[in-house]
């Protein structure tokens, strides 16, 4: 029998003794291996905190205290511990448990995250707001080193010294971002971090000091010299320091018993501080320790072999080969990546022309400024980032490529909804919010071939470009659009009433399937664009001016996005135009399919939902 | 006789001898001033960079070498030194020189800008352009340290190490932003900066250990030895050198001579460094350096008196006054600021309510994360910030606030048409862009009494809201409005064509003189709203559906925009809108007429637009 399944609350935890929590620890893993080999999710970096959040829980009292963890790629431990066990086999499954912490689903969960770099500052907030509350709380933030490439961790750092009180910021080492980490900050904390001979020796020390403490304080003052005496050794005022933040570590993080003390240290010291800790990603389970980058986030794989799916041809690597091709005739091509180079699909692309591939680390403001900087002097700058991590860039994509007309070409991958992650990565705004940003031209191909032939217009062109595509693969099928420049029409005859449907990208195929339904009773005409800024409105009127019922599916939030912009263009026509289009208020998770089924996009959906309307 | 007038291209500079340069600082300082005094603009920066600048342009060769002006509050001495003084004059003159870097308006300006942050990271992509053309030209940041707040500059800073070649960040060192700096960084920054002695006996030593090098290698091995002992007694390893980089400085910002030997020894480098200056924010100018944050933007002002016309009571202004009433009586509300305190109004409620105030520095995006912290914990938290800054939080927006459903405040300042600082600055996006976030409700004021009653509904409400207002101050003016919650209406009834006009904000006024005209031959009904999302369409349309002739007048850009909003949801009823909104594809500057007028708000444009149109 475990100790996991007795678990209710964090108080439970406190209970155990040391060997109580190894075996904890383990079976914690084992829980974690299982459900994420059955459901995929984020491994590599949830094996590696097991100790550390056992030492936060049994240190801070939750929900008073607060943890914040950043990106929450590593929550699972916490979600384990605080009451969720009932609901973990659900997890990123739709309505069930999120992969992310979710204030919604926990009130143990301080702060929702998806997005790197956030925690800091919401553990600040949460640290102040303590304040003036007049209460005694403890905010921790929980940030791997991957995050400290992030511009949003230095501003928190910049604002937190000072008199805010109860701040700690656990600094998660791993030396991994997703990929290999990059930077000067990564090579600065390797520095004083990787020298294994080191850590142990400088953690048995500082574990010895603190230890003594209790002992009184003719030790006490031994300990401190001894501490005092190894701290000028081996550090110097570091980085940390220099921003007035005291600094614990490195500590093996994990050693689950020297943890805790040097957390309980740092919760002493009532002013902000950082605890650095050294930990595995992968830790526990061999095949993620050996591929931790693999399993950072994985699809379901065997869990005794290790085995994995293999990876599919997606629209990311269908990016990554042509941009490639592009760039071997024309050596103005560089390509910019946001710490997200494999999941982007430029690993060949990096083989091959090392020298033009720029991995920034998780600093999407930065890429694309960087990237404008390369436009300004010529070159054919593709910053290739998901849709979801672009709304980070909007105020550059505004200030420093469209005024000033630079042409940057954005690669969007994850455009549209995104299966598994939940709210917080769907591509649903980007279409949207270029529409309205000056000078830009907007693609959306829908399959593989129509990548390569928009990819290669966006990289020639003078102009910002944006080439958007969705995650997972292409759907080829028989159908009998014609092709022009920059849209397809195909019109499936078979009736009376007069239907089109005016459609772009992924969903493109399940209007297809609704219009075949259709065409038992309707003629109906599909106008796919390839091309969505600027919309071609004449020509696109001129194809629908003879119809009755006009529609527009798209894959986007309604507000300012292609089905809006035609709506209102067409009002001079005083032409009725419907659009259906994705309303985000509510949350909402799940698969490919199921998100389809929730905002009515599977071709069964789309039918009945003309078929209501039509005239 | 002056140097100035005979300087065209930088070359020219490069044969003058020391004196001569004094002279030239001198002449610079008092044209700067000069033209200031009359047009308005950035005077303190721009006086503290004067001799900054002539040792960047002696020391390297534009425009094959390239200068990033950070901000671009710092660019004018650079102006007048490369071929612009024909058009100095018309210093954010409509159609004149623009305040900031601009890529269209000369060769020597490598990038534009106008936020904060930017110069490093579009200083790298440049470098590593350079670099893969094969030519050694050198890449120059100019950064204040009021900009490393932002989170920008360290990911670009933390992306710079590494073999990057030829790249050069001068670190300007005023220790000011607009206002006085915050932050650790700055504390930081000023504890080894801001000692006299140091600075002094330092600079003297390292300017002969420089100046020796040329008399030969024995000179030159006493010198190293000596510049190596300063070093080792004078430095620790700093937070520069932490992150790779080779550190200069601190270096004295006003002597021109020891600048130049400074830069020519980094320029012999040959890899990313970092020079620390220190200049004097309005050095030269006695009223400039006493009220530096008076004088860092200014309008005209009287230049030997050094009186400035007092403040009007504005927008900002009865916002902080609106906040500090509200906050007097509800302690739950809390005030953020990112460096723009006295910008936005905040003045008086960081005096009264000390301990709710928060300037966190150039950092928009911490700002927002950290208020959404505060809000997690039962603050009302309130960003004030303008409106294009607001840009840098779009991510923030969605993934922090909104998804997450806490109740935020966004006090939007500036928003709608800016006057005097051109592209950059234009409050155009935050309608279109908030129109499409989910649970946000946004209110767009047209003078004071209803900014403080929507500022009360926004702090009282349970959801994330905006309350955005334009620059300047109200209008008050004779109206026959009817007062509903979210909106207003006025009908001016006087003919036969019937007319109806949807607004808000600022250019309601307008819109009004507008009717006015109009309704000596038409019925023409106003609609005024004071909430902008949601829109209350079906009451909207209840107003409208008796009209002929519908408008909608928009202070923003079009797509995604309140106007098109509407029009695509009358669309149904078939009833044409004609949305008149704002076009932002080609350049415009100018004072608020002037860019009335030239968007067609001006109340004769609008009026005449309306009377081609109607049936």
């Amino acid at each position: 029998m475990g100790y996991l399944e007795n678990i209710n609350n964090p108080s439970d935890l406190k209970k155990l003794n040391n060997e109580q929590l190894d075996v904890l620890a383990k079976e914690i893993r084992e829980r974690i291996i299982d459900t994420v080999s059955e459901n995929g999710g984020h491994l590599a970096s949830n094996l590696g905190v097991v100790e550390l959040t056992l030492a936060l829980h049994r240190v801070f009292d939750l929900p008073s205290d607060s943890i914040i963890f950043d990106v929450g790629h590593q929550c699972y431990t916490h979600k384990l511990l605080t009451g969720r066990q009932n609901i973990f086999p659900t997890l990123r499954k739709q309505n069930g448990m999120s992969g992310f912490t979710n204030r919604f689903e926990s009130k143990y969960d301080a702060f929702g995250a998806g997005h790197s770099g956030t925690s800091i500052s919401a553990a600040l907030g949460i640290a102040c707001a303590n304040k003036l509350k007049g209460n005694n709380a403890y905010s921790i933030a929980v940030v791997g080193d991957g995050s400290f490439t992030n511009g949003m961790i230095y501003e928190a750092l910049n604002n937190c010294s000072g008199d805010t009180p109860n701040l700690i910021v656990v600094l998660n080492d791993n030396e991994m971002s997703i990929s290999k980490n990059v930077g000067a900050m990564s090579s600065y904390l390797s520095s004083f971090s990787n020298s294994k001979a080191y850590i142990n020796f400088k953690n048995k020390t500082y574990a010895f000091c603190l230890k003594t403490k209790s002992f009184g304080t003719v030790i006490l003052g031994v300990g401190r010299f001894i501490k005092n005496v190894v701290k000028k050794l081996l550090m110097n005022k570091n980085y940390f320091e220099c921003l007035g933040l005291k600094y614990y570590g490195p500590i093996d993080g994990h050693d689950e018993e020297l943890l805790e003390l040097v957390l309980e240290q740092a919760k002493k010291r009532k002013r902000p501080c950082v605890v650095h800790v050294v930990t595995k990603k992968g830790k526990g389970y061999k095949f993620a320790e050996e591929r931790a980058d693999i399993f950072h986030s994985v699809g379901q794989f065997d869990k005794n072999s290790g085995e994995t799916s293999p990876a599919k041809y997606d629209y990311s690597a269908a990016f990554g080969d042509c941009l490639t091709e592009i760039a071997d005739k024309d050596n103005r091509v560089v390509a910019i990546t946001a710490a997200m180079g494999n999941g982007t699909g430029l690993t060949r692309f990096e083989e091959k022309h090392s020298e033009r591939f720029f991995d920034v680390g998780i600093a999407e403001e930065h890429a694309l400024t960087f990237a404008a900087g390369l436009a300004a002097m010529g070159k054919k700058a593709v910053f290739a980032v998901y849709s979801s991590f672009l709304q980070r860039c909007y105020d550059q994509i505004i200030h420093d490529v469209a005024i000033q007309k630079l042409p940057v070409v954005l690669a969007i991958d994850r455009a549209g909804l995104v299966s598994g992650d939940g709210m917080t990565h769907q591509g649903i705004y980007d279409s949207s919010f270029l529409m309205g940003i000056p000078n830009f031209e907007v693609y959306a191909p829908e399959n593989y071939a129509e990548l390569k032939e928009t990819l290669k217009k966006a990289v020639d062109s003078d102009k910002p470009c944006a080439v958007r595509y969705p995650k997972g693969c292409e759907t080829l099928y028989d159908s009998c659009f014609e092709n022009q420049d920059d849209y397809c029409v195909a019109d499936l005859v078979n009736g009376e009433k007069n239907v089109v449907i005016i459609t772009y990208g992924k969903v493109t195929y399940n209007v297809y399937e609704a219009a075949k339904k259709l065409s038992d009773s309707c003629n109906v005409r599909i106008i796919k664009l390839k091309k969505i800024k600027p919309i071609p409105y004449e020509c696109i009127y001129d194809l629908c001016s003879a119809y009755e019922n006009i529609f527009v599916i798209e894959e986007g939030i309604r507000s300012g996005g292609v089905g809006e912009n035609i709506a209102s263009y067409f009002n001079k026509y005083k032409k009725e135009v419907f659009v259906h289009a994705i309303n985000a208020e509510e949350s909402f998770s799940g698969n490919a399919d199921e998100l389809y089924d929730y905002f009515g996009f599977t071709a069964e959906k789309i039918s009945k939902m003309i078929s209501e309307k039509i005239k």
